[in-house]
């Protein structure tokens, strides 16, 4: 069948077309079936159908499918096209069939230029989130994201690489495990994601100081020149499965386990790591909620390490708490940077970050056995690693000689108080988060929450327990009514509750 | 934020929006995420995002949305939204954890409704694809699906229904059960479905000789006037979750059991059935392969039936051959209705209809135990089920006098002969209807496949095996053209390979 093609400006995220319903009956295709369009290029298609906003004898095209074509005015062939082939993997997969390398690898491929329906998509996250996946399967998955993107080769050796499973408010230790790394000699060319549920990723956070988009051949220059980077992943497609499978996991409130693992290694084995320290936070209100499930974690982690031929170690760290005393990209960045000047800040930031970061040293050689945390804190009080944090933004285009407290936060504050004398008995991460992005962060950089009193700490009646940073008036307003809802840092004095003597002899 | 409404023309099958990606960000929401719009009417939405498509300030509602508004002019007030409560059933569903009655008709509802995205109802069938569901869950998700859509309250009973899961290529027995049965004085509203993947549903065969889109009221009205109705189920809104949830599974290529045990169910839970015979045909190519999976089906429909206060009975049939010899719309009505007017035709089409209707005439009283078929033959014989399908032809709009020669067929023919002498030793139901397809049926209601040669006839050199029919020439052509290749029919002589004597002496 010939037709027009007339443009629909959507970007649908699936090589998707519009059909008008009688051409779809003369096709003998229905909405979620398969159309083969030849045109300058041949390509394949998912169909919807309308009954009037395309007129028969013309084909509908989303924008995905639109920059194929170059003389728009000449019309298409369009005939009726098979089931695509990853269709029948994914029935596979749902009936619990053992697949090959070369069919995941299809599927990866079908992913990633975007020729899969949600429909499909969904049931591929489902089958494998409800029947998990082999040791095989998992290495081939993360093979077929390493391939189906950007790889960047180094010409000198050893790689290193870090990655928190996250979960954690306020969990900066990337903007100071970089630069230490880095000013030890040792090349650490690290991506990392922008927040999806969170208050801030550590590209959000590194945004406040210089750019974080390059490509993965600027990720190469920027790393060889300074010794380390910190940008954002999505630019600079590596491993890109992973944001097209997360389109799906999002909505659908799951992290599949193996995926996870895959998308993980997949990103660490495109840069060519050869040294990497993951971090396990567990806790109530992390991924991770028992130390048994971090173990199995890391075991498994370092055993996909192994397959790839990659040197994994794990930590798991406390995560009940936040890091640090700030939440928010420039309240973070702050915090940080105030470390880096002056070893000022919080314990639990400072603690976290040079041990992972000593793990590193010693992984790279660059400390004996036991004494890289020592080189790590050594590295942050010396200044050597302000000045190679210095250099990382000069190289990303950035403010070398910015300092902490140049850095603008949120004009709009308020307070909660303490209405009673006592302990902070309960803690809560998630609302935490939530209070920080219903004040406009990670979008607004400036918006975010400081926190005064954390768990078990004493508090007097009428202390500021936390202050709300918001760059609009109207989200501040809602951030505080949040968090006067939710008391995400409950206090009560010891006595919690009085239970009367004559209970239950009356 | 207020934004101003702009129609955006094609139905999606989702209340779906469209919001400029700028928009989305500072309310905070993502692609999969909803929106709550307040306008004339509050409802929510699910969220797509368009860098230009849509410009800020606006928000694109597609057909779902937008035909709730009158006003289309005065801006609406959108909020961010709470995810769907029915987005945690999935989840529960995933997690293969208990749901209760009152969960799973908030999903039904959510699905009528059109509120669940792709992503999540995919979700959902792949997960009870995968875990199955209890048989508590099963009669909730009947029951839903019956109260979610009309309900037809006859005065009189016992109403009578009959059903086929099929995958038989010509089992056009509906037009003959109904009417034999309706003859006899029971009523017997029957609803059909249109072909999905085969060659032509009882729905398609019944629109060649009158209209099949009535309203539940209207079943009611002709089967109380007339005994019987032959309807397409589609147009009546009776359980319409079923539609809603076949638009996933088709490009899944999946029918999940416990869905389809629900979904057979509710149709007749929706129309008040007293008694039940459902069709299961078996055998290589039917949705049943074998006869232990045709009593597994049996014994849950009939306990389904039996929680739901339905008297259901079961025929477990042959389905490895076509009913009859005609595929294809029009020549299926010629061959049931020569059946109606003579008692001429094959013996599968008479042997097989009056099991059926024998089997709903001693359910429903109107014979004695084992009298049955007998009735039934008894009926087509004395012309009494040839004047009971006229008055239902009639009562829906079409022509009484019609008979089955003057039922027009496709004007293009081709044969596919034998190359040899011998029989009939392979015939794959799977590529006739295929053929049939290809020729243009259902679309083309002259359309098919007239079949002279079944499983194990014999067969003379240059015979005609078979018959396509076509409207349209190049699908004939094309027609032929699968035929050949795929050779559904396969004729042998009875020496099927000759094995050396000294093979493997060597």
């Amino acid at each position: 069948m010939q037709l027009k093609l007339e443009r629909l400006n959507i970007k649908i995220g699936q090589h998707k077309v519009l059909l008008n319903i009688a051409d779809a009956k003369e096709l003998g295709v229905k909405h979620g079936d398969r159309i083969r369009i030849r045109g300058h290029e041949s390509l394949t298609a998912i169909v919807d159908t309308t009954d009037d906003m395309i007129p028969p004898g013309v084909l509908g095209a989303f924008v995905e499918i639109y920059r194929h074509f170059k003389d728009w005015d000449k019309p298409v062939e369009v005939v009726p096209a098979l089931r695509s082939k990853s269709g029948t993997v994914i029935k596979k997969l749902m009936d619990k069939k053992p697949i090959t390398q070369e069919e995941i690898k299809m599927l990866v491929n079908d992913i990633v230029e975007e020729n899969l329906s949600d429909v499909e998509l969904s049931a591929f996250i489902t089958s494998t989130y409800i029947h998990g996946m082999t040791d095989d399967e998992v290495e081939w998955l993360t093979r077929a994201m390493i391939d189906s993107g950007d790889k960047i080769e180094f010409d000198t050796h050893p790689i290193m690489d870090k990655h928190s499973i996250g979960g954690v408010p306020g969990n900066k230790i990337s903007l100071l495990v970089v630069p230490v790394v880095a000013a030890n000699g040792l090349l650490i060319p690290k991506t990392s994601s922008r927040a999806i549920t969170g208050a801030g990723g550590t590209a959000d956070l590194m945004e406040v100081l210089c750019s974080v988009e390059f490509t993965s051949m600027e990720v190469k220059e920027i790393t060889e020149k300074v010794g380390g980077a910190l940008v954002w992943g999505g630019a600079t497609n590596i491993a890109p499965a992973d944001d097209k499978l997360i389109r799906v996991e999002y909505p659908l409130s799951i992290d599949p386990y193996y995926q996870m693992l895959a998308s993980i290694m997949a990103k660490k084995g495109a840069i060519g790591a050869d040294n990497v320290v993951i971090d396990i936070p567990i806790g109530a209100g992390t991924k991770v909620p028992t130390i048994q499930e971090g173990q199995k974690l890391a075991r498994d982690l370092i055993n996909l390490g192994h397959r790839l031929g990659m040197n994994v170690e794990c930590a798991i760290t406390y995560g009940s708490s936040p890091i640090g005393r700030k939440v928010g990209p420039a309240l973070e960045v702050r915090e940080a940077l105030r470390v880096l000047e002056s070893m000022e800040g919080p314990n639990s930031l400072i603690e976290k970050s040079a041990g992972i970061a000593g793990i590193l040293l010693e992984m790279g050689g660059a400390a004996p056995k036991d004494h890289g945390k020592e080189l790590a804190l050594e590295t942050l009080r010396n200044g050597k690693a302000l000045e190679k944090m210095k250099q990382i933004i000069e190289a990303q285009g950035g403010d070398p000689n910015i300092t902490s407290d140049a850095i603008p936060v949120g004009k709009y504050t308020a307070d909660l108080f303490a209405s009673t004398d006592g302990y902070v008995i309960e803690f809560d991460n998630k609302w935490i988060i939530e209070v920080a992005r219903v004040a406009g962060a990670p979008n607004d950089k400036g918006a975010g929450v400081a926190i005064h009193k954390k768990m078990g700490e004493s508090v007097k009646k009428g202390d500021s327990i936390l202050t709300i940073y918001a760059e609009k008036e109207f989200k501040l307003e809602t951030a505080l009514t949040t968090a006067q809802r939710t008391n995400p840092i409950i206090v009560e004095g010891m006595l919690l509750r009085r239970i009367p003597g004559n209970f239950g002899f009356q």
